[in-house]
């Protein structure tokens, strides 16, 4: 039984993911409605720049008046495809207002004002669905709020940003620096002319503060989230991670401490074991694991980002929001009824790889290791060497030259047991006081153990 | 705001999967019920043996009278976890005539008469979920029912034994024979006593019907799925895969035909690259690739069976369909509107890797040459060695000795481009009656290219 009268959609702006959700709403106009049970129409089109609209997007379908369009009246989705807050806010605030769900891929809008959205679809008796918003067309947002709403979810661990992971794969396969890697990545359309949202992290600490929040149904924010980038990832930093059987991935990473009282969530670069299923994600690829009580491990790998995978992500939510509309039901909405608090940072149980300069005598050894001991920080493994053992695999990075000699200079690589990160920042700001510790080459957690 | 009436559920069967659902329930009480919005209740369970129930399970609750239970009038939701045909399909039936909604992780019922099942839920307005029967805690079912109801899936590959991929991961590790493996995952408790339903494929024949009927909107049922087990499956086979750069895998694979018109369900052994994703699940994991117009491919991995795991994906369902029950809505229902037929084997298209045993001779490749061509199959590569020179490599299934002379024995590796299915077997066919093939040591299709 197909209902006469069709849903109607807005679709507010029409980039890379706007305009393959227009065509597909197009091309697969009969499978979407056999899918909804009601056929599902493109009402409107909103845009900031008319004359840019692509090819297959009908063009009578277009305005420049995007709060005129949530604002008809007959509109019962929107499709939120602009990105950033303003005026996306307003927009999908209008339409939950004017009667309409929306379906949004904005992950900074999420990570920022996630509650108030949320209050005001329910407010309306609406539908808020964002799967699009983390990690592009694999399923995360569904799985975690739905599959396991029965579970309990203790950590998630995965890959969230492509271009970085990009970059990372390159320094890791040629040994190429950052610079060059973040030129080949823009190069080949990878990284956007200012990649700032994504190798410093901010991208994949909103979709962290959207995971972690549906995760541990608490509310978590963006900036409730450490955030590291790969700006500072250098190649003797892969090369340590090379003779450590590691590779280096930015990580986002939620977890619920192990006292269950409180939840913490962070994006930084790590090294992980190469025998770690992440390890193996390689160029712009997303993978996700989920850690739950009941079913266990479970991973989620796919392409994150682009505008045919973020389509689809976005078309799904599409289809249930629109059956919901008919049922005249809606969908979970925000689930934040453990009221976890955010940890900082420094409350992170974690462990270090420290790669240390010292000065090459006898000593030294001992009196590093005091200063993890007072920090109670217990130490896993060191490795000393001077200096032209290693020198060319450790590369640029480290001088080359000098013989071991008393007054030359060796390297001590440490690697930490578990220890509260806080402990550990501490204990690396006393090893850089010490007159032996000329520098400290490299600190990177390793994760993934 | 809590309901204060409790949603009310009988639990049918308290085996491995039947008692974690029913202590998770009991412990977890507080956050099912804050995640469905009302309290949700155990308020019977129905066990064969009362005797047997287990620690953690209310024993109050217990009744050997499962169609009581459902017939009370005042149940919600049925969740059945008894497995089989009979009297899975009578219960669930009548729990819907009272106006339950039903949860199941039955996969051979499913496989036989889903579409019965799914038109007497919706004749009542009950919902039928049932992610815990592919793949255990794995979210497969409703990734494809709901995050991919705005894509075309193309094609689905994976793991969907756990039994089965332990004992090849054995022989691909240690090289032992099928028979010692079975004993292996037997003793750990990988295999059950009769282990047919797994070893012979049936098992995974019900997944793939499944998930083919979802990914493609149609009908298929386990009997249209072709199907061949890994008890044929010899230490030669994977010997032989490995000088490939192959694993052996039970694969299931649900696919669309490439006019679109038709799509197949099938489930073999096969050799797929060590490169791919699927040759480094080990031991009784799952993983599933799908590949979709839009979202690309995307993989999706974890422990596929399990009394934990396999409640995790029940308790999901339960507040899925707890939560419609408190909206008066019902979610997906069973969308088979293409109406696309299934086809037989033979018209699917595929590789096979042949290895043959020949008469050591002049010739003898042009004749073998000359019956590819017959049946319009083209050869990829072919690889002939005379015995002596890797019998060691073989294994046991090539008798040894025997040097490089006229009337000895040659090996012939041949593997083809994609071909029907039908044409490649008829090749085997008219091999085996050639003169000069002595025998044919092994025939495997080769997948994952």
């Amino acid at each position: 039984m197909m209902r006469t009268r069709p849903l109607k959609v807005a679709l507010l702006g029409c980039g890379v993911v706007g305009s393959e959700v227009a065509r597909i709403m197009t091309t697969h106009a009969d499978d979407l409605a056999a899918r909804v049970g009601a056929p599902v129409e493109l009402a409107g089109i909103a845009v900031r720049r008319p004359g840019r609209v692509r090819e297959g997007v009908p063009s009578e379908l277009v305005t420049t008046d995007a709060t005129a369009l949530v604002k008809r009246g007959d509109i019962d989705v929107v499709i939120e495809v602009i990105g950033g807050i303003e005026p996306a806010r307003s927009l999908i605030t209008t339409a939950f207002e004017h009667g309409a769900s929306v379906v949004s891929a904005n992950k900074a809008l999420l990570a920022e004002d996630g509650a108030a959205l949320h209050a005001a679809a329910e407010q309306h008796g609406a539908d808020l669905y964002y799967e699009a918003a983390v990690a592009g067309a694999i399923p995360l947002v569904r799985p975690l709020r739905e599959s396991l709403a029965g579970d309990k979810v203790n950590r998630v661990l995965g890959i969230v940003n492509g271009t970085t992971n990009f970059i990372l794969d390159r320094m890791d396969t040629s040994g190429a620096g950052y610079s060059e890697a973040l030129d080949e990545a823009t190069a080949l359309g990878y990284a956007e002319a200012d990649p700032t949202a994504d190798v410093e992290g901010f991208d994949a600490a909103a979709k962290a503060a959207i995971l972690a929040g549906i995760a541990f149904h608490t509310r978590v924010t963006i900036a409730d989230v450490h955030r590291e980038g790969i700006t500072e990832v250098t190649a003797a930093d892969i090369a340590s991670a090379k003779r450590m059987g590691c590779t280096v991935k930015l990580l986002a990473i939620c977890e619920r401490a192990a006292d269950g009282r409180s939840v913490t969530a962070r994006v930084h670069p790590a090294m992980i074991p190469l025998s770690h299923p992440l390890a193996s994600v390689r160029e712009a690829y997303n993978a996700v694991f989920i850690e739950a009580e009941a079913a266990g491990r479970l991973m989620f790998y796919g392409p994150g980002a682009g505008g045919s995978p973020t389509a689809s992500a976005v078309l799904g939510d599409l289809v249930a929001v629109s059956r919901n509309k008919l049922n005249d039901a809606t969908g979970p909405g925000e689930s934040a009824y453990t009221r976890l608090p955010v940890s900082h940072m420094g409350e992170v149980v974690t462990r270090y790889h420290i790669s240390l300069d010292v000065a090459d005598k006898p000593g030294v050894l001992a009196q590093v290791a005091m200063v993890f001991a007072e920090h109670d920080v217990s130490i896993d493994t060191v490795r000393q060497q001077a200096k032209e053992h290693f020198s060319g695999a450790v590369g640029a990075s480290v001088e080359g030259g000098g013989g071991r000699r008393e007054g030359g200079e060796a390297s001590l690589v440490v690697v930490t047991h578990r220890a509260p990160d806080a402990a550990l920042t501490a204990t690396v700001e006393a090893l850089r006081a010490l007159d032996t510790v000329r520098g400290v080459a490299s600190i990177m957690r390793v994760e993934g153990e």
